[in-house]
């Protein structure tokens, strides 16, 4: 197999997602994924570290968008409406690939320690926010409050859109679980 | 030893607890543990399942208090209240001891696969803390949002009151973390 198969990267995480699915993630081998994407071992560790990181590659981009929105939003935005800024633009990116987002979410489902390191990216990634509304010149402790309160309405909106089979919007799901946000910790 | 040793259980959670902080978690074994307690490591299994069980024995007295207190909450109350209102009496549990929290608040965040387990623990307090508005009559969905937010607001108090050295009370520090959630979700 050459180097530079083409979309090398994708194929294998395909083949991935599949098998994991098909066979659970602790019975799938890399040995399996290479030749599911017809490709060699040495090609899937070019492109990821192991078998996990198929799964959590995706959440250096989407940290980087939800960190740029935050940072870019417009200057006279609250805190909590910039937050929202930015989990909008990751909603936005999560959403393009929804079948692949579905899958992926089905095999953390099915496995306790994947769920704890996919908390451990999501804990991080509110450490991130927090940091980047810091930038904005908001205090430490409530820029931590805005970034938790936006990853809690985050939270249920990406679990009502897993639920609703990953279909319409989840752009829109977020902004609706913002907005009961609003409500339910007012008392509404 | 004899089966009755005056409590042992508490001695060994002590000593594991100093043991942890001066060595580290992964270089402490039980042997060395149960040595420092002046009991044995069969005494040790008696009252733990292994080393990490000693830092997370915690957690289902306190699942149990939240829950029990949501449960109990005033029936007027709105959902963000009572569970409010649960996380306000985990918090009195919690400060009760002070330096045991702190000491093991700073080994698990020495530790990333600790901390993965103690956000994992958390996740499930929150599922629990949902599942009990539910059985209060809240929707699903509205239940989960208020159980997100409140631990949103815990997360904050119990990170402020570590950083204060666990000095004061927890219960102060959490209805103020509540009432600037409300602030920020509102844009204030």
């Amino acid at each position: 197999m050459g180097r530079w198969e083409p979309n090398a990267r994708g194929r294998l995480g395909r083949a991935a997602m599949e098998l994991y699915v098909e066979r659970g993630f602790d019975q799938t081998t890399i040995a399996d994924i290479a030749e599911r994407a017809g490709l060699t071992k040495r090609t899937f560790f070019r492109h990821y570290a192991d078998k996990r990181d198929v799964l959590f590659a995706g959440a250096d981009p989407l940290r980087d968008v939800v960190v740029r929105a935050i940072t870019e939003a417009p200057p006279e935005l609250a805190p909590f409406a910039a937050v929202s800024f930015g989990i909008e633009a990751g909603a936005e990116l999560i959403q393009e690939r929804p079948d692949d987002v579905r899958m992926r979410q089905a095999v953390i489902d099915a496995h306790p320690e994947l769920q704890e390191r996919e908390l451990a990216k999501l804990a991080a990634l509110v450490g991130d926010m927090a940091a980047a509304l810091h930038g904005r010149g908001v205090g430490a402790w409530p820029a931590r409050l805005a970034a938790e309160a936006g990853m809690a309405a985050f939270r249920v909106a990406f679990a009502r859109w897993i639920a609703a089979s990953a279909e319409g919007k989840l752009t829109q799901t977020v902004r609706e679980s913002m907005t009961e946000l609003t409500a339910t910790v007012t008392g509404e």
